[in-house]
């Protein structure tokens, strides 16, 4: 197809955002040509912001655009502190709503095996924050993996202490599961993790 | 949800583009900030080579980087020009193949109720290249609707001359269309253009 060399770049350019084929990146970029200079100003500023604004937050690692996020700046309970590999699963566990404490992000798991060590995650400033006695309660939201579940002992060992309950999520069936389909390893999870019926 | 507001922004401006929802464009969104500063840096001088460097083809009006389109520069048949509305229905053509011809973009349709008259099409341009005895045949591919039709025949009135074939885009069934589910306009289209069988 005779397009010029910057269509076919940024076609590859999209193309590499999740959830976007070729199809799908050729049809946004086509777009994006033949719309009103306006229309690419505004994306082209919008990225620009993401550039030069977003950083992360002095205290939990969140994204934010000054100092403080926007939910360490929020009215939330001090005493339970929620323990997050990503940025992207504090945006999740906020949209399932619920939780009213506070996030730590780690950046991410140990994996020996990777290269990935306690250094390279935000353990340390963890402990600190844990020290404080108004926490009483830490989640380790760890992902359900076996690097997460590493990482999740060796947060409980740093961070153990008199008077701090240290917690993980709840693992089992998934909301709309279905037995059939669902894989073993969820379904001895499901029944390790059984409650009483009321 | 607590996102910083230019990650939002971002989202909203994601959501403009065709194909994209709200999910999609979160997820694109949060891909970005998270990516290495990068893959966001890349993205930017797509979007910006694009803005600074795709401009119309001087005698079609198709993209180009320069002054001639990359059909223009090829060695395509003069003799045949096909006429479009708009510069995606020229990558469209491209890609189904078969034609060999060059192209003229109109930059739209003419519709007397939106405003839209001759004076804001090339229709003069593509005057001017119709005269040049060396073009035998002008296929009209304006859009198969009203506007596109009136836009075919005022063309049409324009460009008449001695020796230059006049031809539109053959209508019917579309290819793995079904009879029971064809609209009566296109089954009628299909029914006045039967041909022989051979």
């Amino acid at each position: 197809m005779p397009l010029p060399p910057a269509v076919d770049h940024l076609i590859a350019e999209l193309s590499r955002l999740p959830g976007i084929g070729r199809r799908g990146a050729e049809r946004m970029a086509l777009n994006l040509v033949v719309a009103s200079p306006d229309r690419l100003e505004s994306l082209l500023e919008a990225l620009e912001a993401i550039r030069s604004n977003i950083g992360v937050c002095e205290v939990c690692g969140y994204f934010t655009e000054a100092g403080r996020c926007l939910v360490c700046s929020e009215a939330r309970d001090p005493a339970t502190i929620m323990v997050m590999e990503r940025q992207v699963d504090v945006v999740a566990m906020e949209k399932a709503g619920g939780f009213r404490g506070l996030y730590h992000v780690l950046g991410g798991h140990l994996s020996p095996l990777k290269g990935l060590t306690p250094a390279q995650l935000t353990i340390d400033a963890l402990c600190r924050r844990v020290q404080d006695p108004a926490v009483t309660e830490l989640v380790l939201a760890t992902s359900p993996s076996v690097e997460g579940d590493t990482t999740a002992i060796y947060i409980t060992r740093q961070v153990e202490r008199p008077g701090l309950a240290i917690t993980r999520l709840g693992r089992g069936m998934p909301m709309g599961g279905n037995l059939e389909f669902t894989d073993p390893g969820t379904l001895r999870l499901a029944f390790e993790g059984r409650r009483g019926m009321q």
